[in-house]
């Protein structure tokens, strides 16, 4: 564990005491959202101490020019950067004149930040000597509003302690904002307008290349003693940035505070000429709620969100803080309401990475979304890509592919491929998979099969042409081979025959065929019409199946395992254990080519497949593959040990599946990988979630029931959580002594525990002995 | 074949005729050079159509900082820029104040460059009817002088034809030059000083980082009617720009002529403080002897180079003229005088691939300058990679070896590598095999042992240690393998158990062994001094012996061959006569994933073994192995067609191997890759050579003597080259009837002639009557 200085606590994530080093940790970990737009916990006023600072805005993003060392065939030319929007939260403080700065304070005492999860808040309190020897108590109050999703507020309210002071108040607005992660100096906004109108705000603003409109508006308030001061304050105009200045003197004892309400209005909500009106017609409802009222309905609206997904631990705090603050992050990040929108791998919390979608979306976060929302949130997700479909033909036909195959993008914002390595890129192909199986999952788990001859028949098509076109048939094997992938293990690239990379393209070329003959049965004008758009034929369909018989799998007799790829028992097979612990972790210590010859696996792959197909395998053939792997397993990637964590709670290991959660849960509340300074790991958070639900929980969906085979970990006293199966709301209560479900609704429900099949009543608590796998 | 403009002729290059879509291509073709510097035959005037300017100085480089996607631990922060240097051929023209731009010329007849190479000059000649309806005669000579090698002469003469003329020669130097592949404004040079005196002008400027100060200069003399005319020009000055004026009026059918002294005096070899006072001597010198007396040294040098490094090929003009395109360029590039010196794969030609040594030196230049030059030249160059042996030791500790083991770099400038693809620069490690290889050529043929004690061993120790930590033992197969490597065909990333790597890894091993031994017995103090500085021990050389025995060569029962890596075999085997001429080159029309998968072989890689290594093979294992990969190889390496070339002469294919030949020969003259605007193939021309001493004369040596097997192809009369073997001069013509040896020296020379032993004596023709084999 490499930090520590989070203080435990059920509902929120607690700093206590000010440590520079930790400004930029906290400035991610205290990150908030409300799904259209968040920022990092940057401070509102100025700091002249190391920050990141960093606002975003959901799907508003810049195509920066790719550059590599040297020019690949088949590079994208641009990449989507996520973009540092302009700052709204700004409020700068001057005392008798003199700059606020906890940089250069001479004593800040009683620091505390609270992020707390339940009700949607983050505040900061403190008392400071400030460089001009003044004392002064403060306290910031900052949200997002998830009812009107366009605009935030802060309170900032400042006490003097010793002598009376004049307090000078400095909301302002600044689209001179750069990219943290821009090596070039380049500007990204071009701003058309600075206006400030009394105690309003607006700076219009548009990306380059992209167009997008933004207004970043704000409208403040003075308070003395929880007075509103009614004041025209002056206002500072410069080329990208306006503020205002409120002055009040203020007694010692007496308290004086800003409200600032602010954020953006964004042409893909509105008409791009009419950004102004629009953001004040949004700031006129925020303030004639007033600061408390929308704080108000922050609360109730967070309590809805947790009153479905939240999961209570007892007997554990940190695991219990650390399983809401992966739900919490993912509820900011993204609400499913907006399927233009998806889940960025850093949410609003760093510019990582860049573009907002990866198969992460698929493999890891629709199984949350899908059990804690609605399932059209799901849909929204799976539309997303069939939205995207022709977009991930055209790219499969930049890497030689035809006839429509698709290859979907490895990262991206709108369709287009945006990353350029060319082992991850072009030969990262099982990403494909991940997309037809959230097809797959999505309707056992919702039931709804419409979504497949509407929209999902045609992805699935463009996929498996893929595969059948992207296999070769090997005259040495007499079977088909899929040379030079990289697998979900990044740290093997342009390796032969990657084991999961086989079988989710033999799975998928089988699905595809099921459906294909499925749709023709119970919907034929829907296959009528994709038979003929897609011009698919008979001969094309016996190819593929060819294709998918006679797949070869790397296998050793030996151990009596697949082989995640050829050559693997090649390599020197030192276990992680018997690896010094000052070579790790590997990627920041060993060169590339030394990992890639190493057998050291960064996420779960040959395990993956075993998780997606855990069906086809037995319980035996899992342990072999658990155990012959995971001793190799660096887990170096965010997505690594919740998958480690389900399997090994299936082999009921549960000590190593605790010690699995907790990484997951806590990767970045304890900064496993050193890297927390750069923003969240949000995807992965998802992981948490199926860690307690599929890992402990042993959820499962078998012949459309609901399935359970609940364990628990020993240091825990017990744990529930909430699933939404096919509009049913299921309450799982799990300790050491029974398993209770509580149903909602007026239908009874068939489900198994333990393989044992049960029939519940709703409105009621059925008790389970707990009989432990 | 791509263009066909170049006039055949036996010792010259012509283009006859402008042609605006030429002008890049011949910028490279007409290329001048003398070791020191070189530019690119760009016009003196000014040119206002699309050119790429290029002036170089011989060691002089740039640390540009490495810009990648995304970082991997072992990039180089920095790799080396060949820096275009300030310009000081340029002399702008004025006709009755009208500027003079053959891109604006309404006519321009009788355009002809010659590039004699006999001479060492480059002439351009044109008649043209200017903007300004003016018609005159121009003709314009230049060469970079061989013997005071920091200078450069042109003469730019001018003939009215119609009307009388004023004419202004405005001859210029200017540092505010950029690189032609900088995407990102950069600048390089940092100019302190610009000066005119009189006649003369000096700009001083350093480059950026490395500080190299260079003095580029100028001095001009006017003539009219071939008289010289004294005069003071008026003087122009900018920031990074100084001009002199020189105005004449000539009467129609007289001339007026400007002749510009010009070059660069540079701190490795001056004091930086002196470098104008350097440039005043070397000015001093040349318009001393004068345009003319300068030239006809040059003449003189040109001729001495010839003399020992012709080869003539009679009954074919085009392959005439291509060796000799080779042969020249080879001499303009690098002349071996000075050890800190290499020869950069583009020359002064152009700036693509940055650094100046690849392996390219060690397998395909030394057989060519140890041939053709003193020893000590192919010494210099060994002892380059000695001097390097550090930095190689530091190379290897970057990517996690230890205890000395060395890996030298894939392209540097200063021992330090400077290429940042992580497959090409972390994996392409055969690269150590030729450096090592060289050594033992370098003794094979020139019989001095000496430098092995003096410099070799300690390099063949550095090379040992790293193939002995970079095989591991693979429990699977019992033998030692070696993973994840990137073997001479580029078209494969991350293979393993490339055939040649491990071949040469294996070969490196045991001739390092041999040396060992030998200098233990022969040279015991170098031994102990090696032993001891080196801290060898028995155990450490036992177990490299165990790495060498036990190495593992991945073969095929089936085909009789060598695989060229695992897993070979599972490719799709279409072979490139299949291939639909659209789809070629591949690396221009498929992405790289396609490429790597494909059976496609860049150049030879288990054939480049079998050159290396012939002594091991049978000629019925060549075959085999030829005629299973060559149907494979796209020859899209510069470095492809002669290694071909030579096999297909060794197996009597000696139609095959004169399209090889061409191939080699003629690759820029006629552009067979479409990129000989970018500059020219410096490196593979020495493999032209290889092709026609090595492929069609056999030379070999063998048991300390040479040996020849004469085979000539069809469309020749006869050819002839010159060897310098152990300081004897042999001179061999071959003709389809005989083959003639004349010796130079004193005493009797014992060879073998298609496996017949022969002495011969010095000064008299020997004839063999040539059975060709």
């Amino acid at each position: 564990m490499n930090q520590d200085y989070i203080r435990p606590n059920e509902w929120s994530i607690i700093e206590d005491g000010f440590d520079k080093e930790n400004v930029k940790a906290s400035e991610s970990l205290f990150s908030i959202g409300n799904g259209a737009m968040g920022q990092r916990a940057n401070f509102e006023e100025h700091y002249s101490g190391p920050t990141f600072q960093g606002s975003y805005i959901a799907g508003v993003y810049y195509p920066d020019k790719t550059r590599v060392g040297w020019w690949k065939n088949g590079y994208p030319e641009y990449f989507a950067k996520v973009l540092n929007a302009p700052n709204w939260i700004g409020i700068n403080v001057l005392l008798n004149g003199e700059p606020l700065d906890l940089n250069t304070c001479k004593k800040v005492a009683n620091f505390r930040r609270e992020l707390n999860m339940r009700e949607g808040w983050y505040q900061r309190s403190f008392k400071a000597v400030t460089s001009g020897d003044e004392t002064i108590d403060v306290k910031v109050t900052r949200f997002l509003s998830l009812d009107l999703d366009e605009v935030g507020a802060i309170k900032f309210e400042i006490s003097p302690i010793d002598n009376d002071l004049e307090i000078t108040f400095n909301p302002y607005l600044d689209s001179g904002i750069t990219n943290e992660d821009s090596n070039w100096d380049d500007k990204f906004w071009n701003t058309t307008n600075v206006v400030s109108e009394g105690n309003q705000a607006f700076i219009e603003a548009h990306t380059m290349k992209t167009h997008f409109a933004t207004c970043t508006f704000m409208e403040a308030q003075l308070y003395h003693e929880g007075e509103k001061i009614d004041l025209e304050p002056s206002e500072v105009k410069k080329e990208l940035w306006v503020g205002h200045e409120y002055v009040q003197e203020v007694k010692k004892g007496e308290s004086a505070s800003l409200v600032k309400f602010g954020g953006y209005t964004v042409s893909t909500n509105h008409k791009p000429n009419e950004l102004v009106q629009a953001s004040k017609r949004v700031l006129k409802k925020a303030t004639d709620l007033g600061f408390e009222a929308l704080l108000e309905m922050q609360r109730k609206a967070w309590f809805k969100i947790w009153e479905m997904s939240d999961i209570t631990i007892s007997g554990d705090i940190k695991a219990q803080q650390g399983i809401r603050f992966n739900i919490f992050h993912l509820n900011q990040t993204y609400l499913g309401t907006d399927s233009r929108l998806n889940i960025g791998p850093k949410g609003f919390t760093g510019e990582k990475y860049g573009g907002s979608t990866y198969w992460d979306t698929e493999a890891y976060c629709i199984p949350f979304y899908m059990a804690t929302k609605d399932q059209k949130v799901a849909r929204n997700l799976l539309q997303y890509r069939y939205n995207h479909l022709e977009k991930a033909i055209e790219n499969a036909q930049k890497l030689g592919f035809s006839d429509g195959a698709a290859l979907y993008p490895m990262v991206t914002m709108n369709g287009e491929e945006c990353h350029n390595e060319w082992e991850i890129t072009f030969e990262e192909i099982h990403r494909n998979g991940a997309i037809a199986f959230a097809i797959y999952n999505y309707f056992r788990f919702t039931g709804d099969y419409s979504y497949i001859p509407e929209m999902g028949l045609e992805v699935l098509i463009g996929i498996a042409r893929f595969w059948h076109q992207r296999a070769n048939f090997s005259e040495q094997k007499q079977k088909y081979v899929i040379l030079g992938v990289t697998g979900p293990n990044e740290y093997e690239n342009n390796v032969s025959n990657n084991w999961y990379t086989n079988y989710i393209a033999k799975w998928c070329i089988n699905y595809t065929l099921e459906q294909l003959q499925k749709v023709k049965e119970g919907y034929p004008e829907d296959y009528d019409r994709i038979v003929g758009f897609t011009k698919l034929t008979d001969t094309e369909t016996d190819e593929w199946a060819e294709v998918a018989k006679k797949m070869y799998f790397p296998y050793s007799e030996k151990h009596g395992i697949y082989l995640q790829q050829d050559g693997f028992l090649d390599k020197e097979l030192i276990t992680v254990a018997e690896l010094p612990k000052s070579q790790r972790p590997i990627n920041q210590k060993w060169s590339w080519d030394r990992i890639l010859r190493s057998p050291y696996i960064k996420q779960a792959d040959t395990l993956q497949g075993f998780y997606l197909f855990e069906d086809q395998f037995t319980l035996e053939e899992l342990e072999k593959h658990f155990d012959f792997y995971e001793p190799f397993t660096v887990h170096e990637s965010s997505l690594s040990p919740c998958v480690h964590s389900i399997q090994a709670a299936k082999l009921n290991r549960m000590e190593q599946a605790y010690q699995f959660y907790l990484r997951t849960s806590r990767l970045d509340l304890d900064d496993y990988n050193k890297e927390v300074e750069e923003g969240l790991h949000i995807t992965s958070m998802a992981g948490t979630w199926m860690s307690i639900v599929e890992g402990f929980g042993g959820m499962r969906i078998v012949d459309d029931k609901l399935s359970f085979t609940p364990r628990i970990p020993k240091q825990w006293e017990g744990y529930s959580f909430k699933i939404n199966f096919r509009h049913r709301i299921l309450k799982v209560t799990i300790t050491k002594k029974e398993v209770k479900f509580v149903l909602e609704g007026k239908e009874d429900m068939s489900l198994r525990v333990s393989g044992e099949r049960l029939v519940i009543s709703p409105n009621t608590e059925t008790i389970f002995e707990n009989q432990l796998a």
